[in-house]
């Protein structure tokens, strides 16, 4: 009788937004898996630390982080014999997902090589883009507008052909990537509006407008917030 | 001394996918105001419910769901002119959103009249997005690719250039487009994948292959998933 694997989001940093669910399933998980980078402290450990059982095995998942591919796999392929050996030996296990297990997580790679194998369950997250809207409180996307989530790694001629007139653009991932996206987002017309949200609800958090911002590489959690309809959202609904 | 107004995410539907926050801040609240719209039982109020403090002062706040400009604005005039009385009477006034304030929330209305005249935090909540990807176990959007939220309501031309070679799309808001979203998903190549998940964690969750789907209209609350990496993102890291 196999244990069944929980993908459980333990949202952007705060340890207070993860949900009752998530709460209630750490108490209760024996065997709890987490991510653990080459980039320091594992972040989605430190954020459920507080909810975890205290006789709870801990599982690192050593990840690296910039390689995706490749050395990922057998990484990947480690972390998921360990964690299948407990679920075969009928143990219930949680696997840590910062923000939201399937919102561009690394949970997605365990899914696919144990969802064939054993009950799998995800539990939904606050993900880091609707926590850097509201460190901000600016809607991310309104009405009948399409929002596009954009990786920074991702090419100029991308990131130029979907800025295009797009009304509301969140760039993720943002890193060593910061001076090239915002050269693009001058060009597109999105900067005078744009936000730099880091470490969205941590004690770290930290909110710049795109300009304000010193040049070079911004950390990796950092999301810059461009809604084209923010300089006008209020004023098209009047102010009472 | 004015009292505050919390924004609240409520998340998509089950209960427990409240964050701790919000459950503290509802249980705290003296003045709840909720969005009341012309679709039937109030989705946000019926969400939080069982977290609320018996003693809280109810506020509906009537929201003509179909209008968005013109008559709705008196409605949020009213509701915000409502609420302010609360707020300037030094009492902290909660108001609910289904799922998170700034995704899509018809909260911005109250945030353009009232962030100018008290303190407002918002309090970010799971979405229906990652929700429905949770429902169906299925990753958004993986490593550098573009995922993009698009309102059904938009016109044909803007769907059909957004889908364009899109690798990842979530239709929101699907109502009465069903069969011309569809349509357009099936030009697009996006249909063989794609997956309709309605009312999304709460007990009328129903998860459909979008070709298994009748046509005609489906609920507001439904949202398509199109991840076209969806039938090789397994293959792609190999399952161990």
């Amino acid at each position: 009788m196999s244990g069944t694997l929980a993908l459980v989001g333990v949202g952007p940093g705060d340890p207070e937004l993860l949900t009752l669910k998530a709460a209630r399933i750490l108490a209760e998980a024996g065997v709890v898996a987490f991510p653990q980078t080459d980039a320091g402290a594992p972040l989605a450990l430190e954020i459920a630390r507080g909810h975890l059982n205290a006789a709870a095995t801990l599982i690192p998942v050593p990840l690296p982080m910039a390689i995706e591919r490749g050395p990922a796999q057998s990484a990947y392929d480690a972390a998921a014999a360990a964690i299948l050996a407990h679920l075969q030996a009928g143990r219930d296990v949680a696997f840590l997902c910062e923000g939201d297990p399937l919102f561009y997580g690394s949970a997605m790679y365990l899914l696919t090589r144990l969802a064939p194998r054993a009950p799998v369950v995800v539990v939904p997250g606050v993900t880091s883009l609707t926590a850097a809207a509201a460190a901000i409180a600016r809607p991310l996307a309104a009405r009948n507008e399409t929002l596009k989530v954009l990786p920074a790694p991702l090419p100029d001629a991308v990131l130029r052909a979907e800025l295009d007139a797009a009304p509301a653009v969140a760039i993720i991932k943002v890193g060593r990537h910061f001076d090239r996206v915002r050269a693009l987002l001058e060009e597109s017309g999105h900067a005078s509006a744009a936000v730099v949200v880091e470490h969205a609800t941590t004690p770290r958090q930290r909110v710049t407008p795109l300009r304000a911002v010193a040049a070079g590489r911004r950390p990796y959690f950092s999301t810059i917030l461009c809604y084209a309809g923010a300089e006008d959202w209020g004023q098209q609904e009047g102010i009472a």
